[in-house]
């Protein structure tokens, strides 16, 4: 059974200001919930429909009906749980870290998380404009990721401003990636979905990269953000394999 | 004014039955349409508000309310056409082409149609079970890159058993993709979202590549089928340029 109160929290997790002030965030599926289940990552309240208990301690048993109402899916999946938001540990500037200028999208948000953890990025750095990532799209979209990478919102044109390592941004006029120095350490930073890297973004930027295009070259429009990250990444990592 | 033949019409386009009987298919947004305003594909109808009317003879102006009536989105965007469908050249083996077994995701669809014009990929072969190229989300998350990618769709198990190209695929057992031998010419075949590549296409796979994970070994999910795409292409292209 669900209380009112229950049902009142778990709807008041869809906005970030809400998110914030109970330190709390929804994870659906059983698949997500076992991953974040088996990470650091602290239980709140896990709700589960019968035939998917999985004998939690702080586990309740709902019906399909109840599980609708306060799931956020058009098709609930199974299982919703609550858990509390990781403590933001201090970010390691001995590595490669990505940084993110007002990436919007959730979609786009949650798939470089997860190319972060693959690529074994342990710092995402977001500007304040950048859309939360305990936002439910973007926790469902990390598959798990997000239990592995260290997410922290913060000034970014301050922090840049202030840090001695090298900082890429990807540019239309950049400088070919694939014969560019690529360094172990740095800070890779990729901007919004339209508008690129802001102004006062770039002019902190010490070296500006490019992915070559091949095709037709009038034409073809800029590649999504979370594309060029997977290639940019892929470009840094590989460096490292080949020193 | 929109005639109920019209409204009927266009609804119709939303299935790829009738996409395929009639030749046609649906774009909207006014950058979109412009792209295919600017490239071979042909005009049918333009629908568009009055404060876009661009001077095309088979235009009509309809006012907000008909545009809200005939749209696929939740929110139009001042303009829907229907193109007809281009006609499919021969695939040219003489180039590095890509392949999809079983892409069910429209989003992940555009995004490597988008990803082949960039990277200057001619040709982009699809089974039959690949969502439709033309299916209205796809269309949309091209940006345009549909009208420079010749697609054809077809029985992918007997045309790989057919060619004498090198035919390559992701597997998570593959060499390492950065230090493979990778040709100029050949088929590179991205699987299904949650299964990867079928069995019976395994079969006719003559080089197996993978995408090196740095992150922790055991936890990370597989990359997603658009990003292990651009990875895998930008790989194969940066070769190109070094030769």
């Amino acid at each position: 059974m669900l209380s009112k109160n229950q049902i009142k929290l778990i709807g008041k997790l869809k906005q970030k200001k809400h998110r914030q002030d109970s330190n709390l965030f929804v994870v659906e599926g059983i698949k997500a919930i076992k991953e974040l289940l088996n990470s650091p990552f602290k239980l709140y309240h896990l709700y589960t429909t019968e035939s998917f208990y999985i004998g939690e301690t702080l586990e309740t048993v709902i019906s399909e009906s109840d599980l609708k109402r306060i799931s956020f899916l058009t098709t609930p999946n199974q299982a919703l749980a609550i858990f509390e938001m990781p403590e933001v540990k201090a970010i390691n500037s001995n590595k490669l870290c990505v940084a993110l200028d007002n990436v919007r999208d959730p979609g786009n948000l949650g798939t470089i998380i997860r190319l972060c953890d693959w690529f074994g990025i342990e710092d995402l750095i977001c500007n304040t404009g950048t859309v939360d990532c305990f936002n439910p799209k973007v926790v469902q979209a990390t598959m798990g990721s997000i239990t592995r990478v260290n997410i922290s919102y913060l000034n970014l044109e301050s922090y840049l401003t202030d840090t001695d390592l090298p900082v890429f941004g990807a540019f239309m006029d950049g400088d070919n990636v694939y014969k560019a120095d690529l360094p172990e350490k740095g800070i890779l930073v990729m901007g919004n979905e339209a508008n690129g890297v802001a102004p006062e973004i770039e002019q902190v930027i010490t070296n500006k990269i490019a992915i070559p295009r091949f095709g037709q070259l009038q034409a073809t429009e800029s590649l999504n953000v979370a594309t060029a990250t997977s290639i940019l990444l892929s470009e840094f990592k590989r460096r490292s394999i080949e020193m």
